[in-house]
């Protein structure tokens, strides 16, 4: 099954311990779709200014994207920068100009409105929830958000949390909207606000799902060297996705290996700058991490005394 | 094969978010020896003073602890107190009264030089290195330390680090001892010190063992409710050494499956204050949670694309 993306589309001037790159392809709905092009058919909703190139949307589409969702304006791109500490424990934002996506408003495309998995990046609520309503068969929906709109329109996030399935947030972020710091308790009080599972995202920590029936915690891969992690909590919500999509399926084996793709597909994105490992990755790189990933996980796990 | 474990015995008066409890049984010996209870015969070594009940020595015996090595001294037990802050990330330490403790300085019997298995908990670097030296047939000897040890006897710590087979640090000492606050780099430094593993013990977000042949890492048991979090890195050093000795097998398996099995013990350790809870646990408790955790953390591992 095909995956709807709905997210930003940026340019991104980024400075991290390893370099730095001024004006390079960033933005949530590009790291999630070239994440999910590795397991099945994609689509971009989102809006670019007319300075956005071409040639990138050609590579998308190369890559198996639809982006026929994807929306020229007159004006400019939403472009951000941000700066990493010198262990990437902390990042800056130096400079953040919304321009033509500051009045981004979807409206889907006839046969987007039909897509079954659908995620819906971080942007306002309100928006999120106008893309909901215009679903015709949700099977499986899942949302991102940030602290931003957990202090400043918590009703509107509350509504549809009711509605959708999946919510991605990271440790701070479900605290903050559940008011428990101790992960487990606030995943209960995040499932009692409507969605049947809470994906935590802990960073260089790896990542937990909570829902009715499933618990399980994935480490994050150790990445021999870390350039720049701009983009991997949507990398891994877009190969999470897109793994349930091409699997069809939401079973406890499913989200869980849901859970190891996210992990595996972020590990190569912080690899490079931007989206720049995202597009260069092999069936056989992806398998093999998975291999070495397992390596470094799985275990015997028949009874520890007779 | 048993384990000889030398450590500190003391009283501890600890206050946490779920109570209170005054001059109750601690120190990284009775933690450890416990834990290791579980799973193979256990040697303590320390010293306590005349204030210190004979009914818990006869406790430990009955738990198949031998307490031979345990010195009875002229004046009083060393003891500790500490206060947990709301969400348990913090520990302010009270007081610490050495007492005993502070003259501290082991001399082996017989029998226990012979031991093929050493924990050396969390005492100064000489003493050590002093108790190495006693040791007649050394197979493989873990040591723990912490950041008082790095900050003001380094030398003497690199000394102890050239002849021991496992250091047991948590995430910030590693970074400290290390100068590099990438785990998997300040691994490699750490192992360039000496020993054949390091193993990085992350509170909530489990622990990682580094050595020339593995990397592994193990989540921590997400327990329902956290009463009580001391000793825990004590009781996952007694539950990791034992399992190894039980098995008297360093393969990669068996250090995994040590891994887990200090995980398993110290998520029992946290459910109670201080020891309570290691002195009732059963093998079925065991091997049950085992079960439990391998559904939060194992997946089918079959190559992601085909």
């Amino acid at each position: 099954m095909s995956l709807l993306v709905v997210g930003s589309v940026a340019f991104d001037s980024i400075e991290t311990p390893k370099g730095k790159r001024e004006k390079i392809i960033g933005g949530s709905a590009n790291y999630a779709c070239l994440a999910a092009s590795y397991f099945t058919y994609s689509r971009m909703v989102g809006v670019v200014g007319n300075d956005y190139p071409e040639d990138i949307v050609h590579i998308m589409n190369s890559k198996g994207i639809d982006t026929s969702g994807l929306k020229f304006e007159e004006g400019e791109t939403f472009s951000w920068g941000g700066v990493y500490s010198e262990d990437f424990s902390e990042r800056t934002t130096t400079f953040t100009k919304l321009n033509v996506f500051k009045s981004f408003s979807p409206e889907l495309l006839e046969s987007h409105a039909k897509s079954n998995y659908t995620l819906l990046g971080n942007i306002h609520p309100e928006i999120q929830m106008k893309v909901f309503d215009q679903l015709e068969n949700p099977k499986l929906v899942a949302c991102d958000t940030m602290n931003l709109w957990i202090n400043t329109t918590l009703p509107q996030l509350k509504e549809i949390l009711e509605k959708i399935d999946i919510l991605l947030v990271n440790d701070e972020e479900a605290a903050m909207l559940s008011g428990n710091s101790n992960l487990s308790n606030s995943a209960l009080k995040i499932l009692e606000m409507g969605p049947k599972f809470v994906v935590i995202k802990k960073g260089v920590h790896g990542a937990i799902i909570f829902g009715e029936e499933i618990e399980f915690h994935v480490p994050a891969f150790p990445v021999d060297e870390v350039v720049d992690p701009t983009g991997a909590g949507d990398t891994f919500a877009g190969g999470f996705m897109s793994y349930i999509a091409m699997e069809d399926s939401i079973s406890v084996e499913h989200l869980k290996r849901a859970m190891v793709a996210g992990t595996i597909l972020a590990s190569f994105c912080v690899e490079d700058f931007g989206v720049e490992r995202l597009l260069n990755i092999s069936a056989e790189d992806i398998n093999n991490r998975l291999l070495n990933f397992s390596k470094l996980t799985l275990y015997d796990d028949t009874p520890l005394l007779k």
